[in-house]
């Protein structure tokens, strides 16, 4: 069965009319949100002259991939070879897989490419590139390939004044492959507070992959590309001279981390999770619902932020936050309701069977636990229609 | 499409040869492991004369739910409705639902009770009770209910003497719905340490429903069940007078968790996730694979524990832990490897392609994070078979 019969085979009953009627728990998008979300990251990155190349790891779906690339063909960023192939199925012509190529991955990576994918893949080390030249030579097909640079210590790549790395990476790629460009990710930008402190982290992933790129051309090598991107910095960076393309996922839905790293406002946060009541302990002060961690994920991002928002806020069924009210625990199928401790907010009067919507500390993680997105425009409570998602690799 | 049809249509390759030959990140399951870990809990309760009746929660599996019931028709327990359809289409006909009731959720109950299974649910609220009662005339089919007990104030329930709300809920069952019991878990008890507190848990999990029975029974209700479960308790309790069955679900695979706690060694660890090395960060003494939190999932749960296991203990291909290696940092799909602080273990030779296993932290959030086991035999690297697992609501 191919991956687009895959995808169809999938059981998805017809969309329910209003989110009263759909099952709990159950992922919520709030296509007004994500719409005017896309629209800001576009009209910040307008001016400074560069490609948005959306990563798609973030929402696994065609329907919000079509969304937010600038085209039916793309540019996009995946995180699997998975992402890569179902996209591909859907029509998306130029991906970069963006996470750190094993040799063995290659097969597939050369499949994508014969079904006329412009697939480009991301290594930081001369065995790597070694592979995909070796790779490319036997399948008569010089694989693209970026380099990734580390421009804050917090994951991988080739540190971006190292010469003599970057030029021994790029001489074997060139061996039979093609050196695409660099590309950086500024994670450690999450862990950043305040206008400043995000457009500072801006400016050293840009000036990071310049100055790769700048070693790499002076080496006599092609450096086309030249990609940075995460969500805190692209939206913060004031100036991307010697960018082409901005990769971020997140700004799509946002979520809690994003809002406590000063992103985005909680009410711009297009993703939730409707979860039903089940019991209450009063004496305790609990109210428990059928949304415990399967449905929440276990991230808990927003416990190392300024304020712990615990597994996510909790909204009423229209999507507007009761006051300093958190799911404050969770079990796999139980989450525990309570008012966030040290205020004195009190706990709403929700009978056995309401509704709740839950807003999760990281989107890419809540996401995942699901299957599809029950859509609804901001104002209404019709369900316009069920988008599926996918997982796996 | 049916959900046994849904279940066939999964695209899943056939069964590869070898360990090596697996596309990663992927879920590998220890088939020896799983069955000593099977057969000890059925040892252990034997002598105690309760029936062991395991949540499926844990495994989600049609092949593993066979290999841990008593028999093909059960019984069995589930966390949610989805796992009582599949296990259903698979010829389980004695369930229970452990989480709490939502009213909206009977008529997916009947229509499996229609189907000949006996699907028990679970509540702690008269208003529940009132629901299930309602809806038993209704469908002129007594549901048969089990009252939870908070037998030591972690989650749901009524309290063990509160002798009002018990008969109360029991009396409002008993008009259309059936009273089948009482249920409580040990959910504390996985904080729980030494052989001494976790006995004394598992006598707490057992008076507890032993003494909400009496009190129903005393008031001329019916309580044929009497129902106790966590693996920690289950493992630990001595004495089970009263008790009709014990509930366990992680005792399958075991995990990081259950080895902190001290309920198993590392080496019954049945699960594990095999993963490719993706490059390195020699400075920093880094081993980056291809397995990050998407793959073990967020859950932590060695953090508040004596040992932290980071994101789980790393081990060579054919499952030998490495000294102190731990998966100490991860991304979406980058997971970092480093040697456990404090230690002075040293890094393994490991090369770009190597494969490792990582242990995971919690079995049953791992698993969820996977569409299938790849099943092996301890002393082998042979691929014997790939079971599906099912995830979603």
């Amino acid at each position: 069965m191919s991956v687009a019969e895959t995808l169809e085979a999938i059981d998805i009953p017809d969309a329910a009319k209003r989110l009263g009627d759909l099952e709990t728990p159950c992922l919520v998008l709030d296509a007004d949100r994500m719409e005017r979300n896309i629209a800001r990251l576009r009209e910040r990155l307008a001016p400074l002259n560069v490609t948005l190349r959306p990563h798609l790891k973030t929402a696994k779906s065609v329907e919000i991939a079509q969304r937010v690339m600038a085209s039916p063909q793309g540019p996009a960023t995946v995180s699997t070879l998975k992402e890569a192939e179902f996209f591909a199925a859907a029509g998306v012509r130029d991906i970069i897989y963006a996470v750190g190529i094993a040799p063995w991955k290659l097969a597939k990576v050369i499949a994508l490419r014969r079904q006329g994918v412009d697939l480009a893949v991301v290594l930081d080390t001369v065995e790597q590139a070694q592979a995909v030249a070796a790779a490319s030579r036997e399948a008569g097909d010089p694989i693209p390939a970026l380099i990734e640079i580390d421009c804050d210590g917090h994951r991988a790549g080739v540190l971006p004044g190292d010469e003599d790395r970057l030029v021994a990476i790029g001489k074997a790629l060139v061996e039979g492959a093609q050196l695409r460009g660099v590309l950086t990710h500024a994670g450690g930008s999450y862990a950043a507070r305040g206008e400043e402190e995000l457009r500072r982290r801006a400016e050293e992933e840009r000036s990071s992959v310049v100055e790769a790129a700048t070693i790499l051309r002076n080496a006599g090598l092609p450096c086309p590309a030249v990609s940075v991107g995460s969500t805190p910095t692209a939206h913060h960076a004031v100036d991307l001279t010697g960018v082409t393309e901005v990769r971020a996922g997140v700004f799509v839905f946002f979520d809690l981390v994003m809002a406590g790293v000063g992103i985005c406002k909680i009410e711009d946060i297009a993703l939730s999770v409707l979860a039903t009541v089940i019991g209450h302990q009063r004496e305790k002060g609990w109210i428990l619902v059928d949304a415990g961690w399967m449905a929440m994920s276990q991230d808990r991002g927003t416990a190392k932020q300024a304020v712990n928002q615990g597994y996510g806020i909790v909204c009423d069924s229209s999507g507007q936050p009761y006051d300093d009210l958190i799911l404050a625990d969770a079990n796999q199928e139980h989450g525990i309701i309570m008012v966030r401790p040290g205020t004195d907010a009190s706990l709403p009067e929700l009978k056995i069977g309401d509704r709740v919507r839950i807003l999760p500390n990281h989107a890419c993680a809540t996401g995942a636990q699901h299957r599809s997105y029950h859509v609804v425009h901001s104002a209404s409570d019709i369900v316009h229609g069920e988008w599926q998602r996918f997982g796996g690799w």
